[in-house]
């Protein structure tokens, strides 16, 4: 008998009739003897609802009672799923975030968990009961509601299923998996059958969107079998475990997992400012105080004393970002400033490439072949990442797909 | 500075633009210098909604979790009547039935609370908030959500008050306070400034359907001021005390207060059965035992031995009744079984009738004087009730309110 904890999304419990068809599939699970957790989202469209509702009523709503309002969307699920399994003549329990409790520190709107107490869950599964948990909620030490921000469910999935020591943690989503890459881009794209929790960070950051990036964090960190699968499809669909295991299974190990991209890119540009300590922190820094993230930095020493600094950030933030380097140019006595908002990133992802040479010049060598100039690069353990024109984005990850043989 | 109790019912909050109306009227009593505590149920609809969800999902959906799903409902009003409150400058904070916590026993959907801690509330009035509380809604010893059953909120209004001793618990409905009759039946039909809480009680469970009579049972036993006003236009409306304040007062004490009466009537009677001891329960106690409430009881000893039973039920119970009393007259060898579900019950109520004699005779004179049968007659201390023909109610209710001179 396997312990689970499932996650279902808003989309999957978007109406009565997929809410009664996501018992049916419990049942399923129950039927074989697998205890089980559900961990359910608001219906899709009732968070949209809320939202318009509180912004009509208040220009800025306070972020406790939003809270306390978008709270009332998975509650509103956990018991119309605890019914349906009930008619299907399963024991279901429901409980929300401060039930349980999932006791969360008290920043409203992005709290972060902080302690599941299980009791009362072990003890209900206990009783063979199927127990459905609210997800993206908890209780702050005050008593008042908290939320854990954007995808939070997938976070209290992963929670519990830490809390439980779950057998697996299975989050049910829109896609069967996760893929080499983006199948719009490469339509012979494959679904891995296995990724470390590392691999999945780097695809997830970017903009491969199937897990919250904390979740995984999460699961990394208790060391949680993570797997993302279809809720309307049959299938295995992706595991993700740790590098340590994945070293430990009789798996074969492909070097490269996957190719990400991510489109929302721009990179600035200053060029001849003084080449002299500080200089980089007189220039990321009041850029970071405006709260905009930085990306990839590069700097190039020039030939006459100075030197060039080039760096990306969101394609939203282009223009505060600009405005802040033309003062800071001026204060610097810099020769230009340029902005570019038509680059995307492209990564190799892997794990493989710890132990493998020559991933880079190879990648290199494929671009260069197809005449995709290269204008950034940047390198971590488990990743390669280059910045290229936005026009040569699917060439450039249809070829990389094929050379690195991410279709075999 | 007085402290307020305040309660708006569904229609009241039943869109955005409601709730920022009682927004702007909290405001006045709070810039007149008040305490308030808040109220509120489910928007208008929003309960409909949910349970609708829940007959399609579940054929009989668990107590427990329609409770949970039920109390979204208030959850949504709170948090966006605190919203439209601080857009409107004021400090406001919401708080669920949990969250206070209004303590109840674990009777789902038909509650009782058993305790309500008044620190949060008082604390936060103390900071000059806005207490916005949920209604209709508490929390088990076992950490269950319950919910007090229909009109609850009236009763967690009520509970409050008393919990804070409050100088006033004021209910905004969709009247202006309580008739000496429905106008719709005597258009001449006055307001009272106040009521007792027991004429109330016997004007409420007569079909004047203003207030849940558990919220005025708990008003009189805590002695708490309870006014009854519209929410929507201006006037003091109707204060229910107690008849010790009543008598205290200068009031002028009218002998009637009103005149209520109930058109959900229906009469049942066996005739010709055994006058022997026993036989009232013999024949009453099967149709309680179907959960059939019981209203009037007539007993008639009959010349040769024999004896005739009558009693009055909901209409809506009357064919059930029916098969059971059929039952019982096989079994006690009765004469006959008769049902007639044309009759309504008028009733005349007043805390004068237990110093003024006469009452009774007057009143059976003006119905005598317009040909009105009176078919049974039941009394208590402040109330005489008389059943008659469906069709003779409007000129029962208008000769009786004009010689009674409520007209004046």
């Amino acid at each position: 008998m396997a312990l689970i904890v499932q996650k279902y999304g808003g989309t999957s419990v978007g109406n009565v009739e997929k809410i009664k068809n996501i018992a049916n599939k419990i049942a399923k699970f129950i039927d074989d003897g697998q205890q089980i957790v559900v961990v359910v989202s608001a219906m899709s469209g009732e968070t949209n609802r809320l939202t318009s509702m509180a912004s009509i009523i208040a220009k800025q709503p306070s972020s406790r009672e939003m809270d306390t309002l978008l709270t009332t969307g998975e509650q509103v699920t956990i018991s119309l799923l605890s019914m349906a399994l009930q008619d299907l003549g399963h024991e279901a329990i429901s409980y929300t975030g401060w039930q349980i409790p999932i006791a969360t520190n008290n920043i409203h709107s992005k709290a972060r968990i902080e302690e599941i107490n299980s009791k009362k869950i072990t003890s209900q599964l206990e009783q063979e009961k199927v127990v459905v948990v609210a997800g993206f909620q908890g209780i702050s030490a005050e008593g008042n509601i908290t939320t854990l921000g954007r995808g939070g469910s997938d976070t209290t999935a992963v929670a519990i299923a830490a809390a439980l020591s779950a057998d697996e943690c299975q989050i049910y989503t829109d896609v069967d998996g996760v893929y080499t890459t983006d199948p719009r881009v490469v339509p012979e794209a494959k679904r891995l059958d296995f990724i470390t929790y590392d691999e999945m960070l780097e695809m997830a950051s970017l903009g491969t969107k199937i897990l919250q990036i904390r979740s995984v964090e999460f699961a990394s960190k208790y060391q949680v079998p993570l797997r993302v699968l279809s809720s309307t499809q049959d299938g295995d669909g992706t595991l993700l475990i740790s590098e340590q295991d994945f070293k430990e299974s009789t798996m074969e190990k492909p070097i490269i997992s996957g190719i990400a991209f991510s489109r929302d890119e721009a990179k600035l540009m200053i060029l001849g400012i003084p080449d002299e300590p500080g200089i980089a922190f007189q220039i990321i820094g009041p850029i970071s105080d405006a709260n905009i993230e930085i990306d990839m930095i590069i700097q190039n020493q020039g030939h006459d004393g100075t030197t060039d600094f080039t760096f990306t950030v969101s394609r939203s933030d282009i223009h505060k970002a600009e405005e802040i380097l033309r003062a800071s140019a001026k204060k610097l006595g810099a020769r230009k400033v340029q902005t570019d908002d038509s680059i995307v990133k492209v990564s190799l992802v892997g794990i493989g490439m710890k132990s493998h040479s020559g991933i880079a010049s190879n990648m290199f060598k494929v671009l260069a072949d197809n005449q995709i100039n290269i204008q950034m690069i940047g390198t971590t353990e488990i990743k390669i990442s280059i910045v290229i024109n936005e026009e040569q984005l699917d060439t450039a990850v249809q070829k990389l797909h094929k050379a690195f043989e991410l279709d075999k």
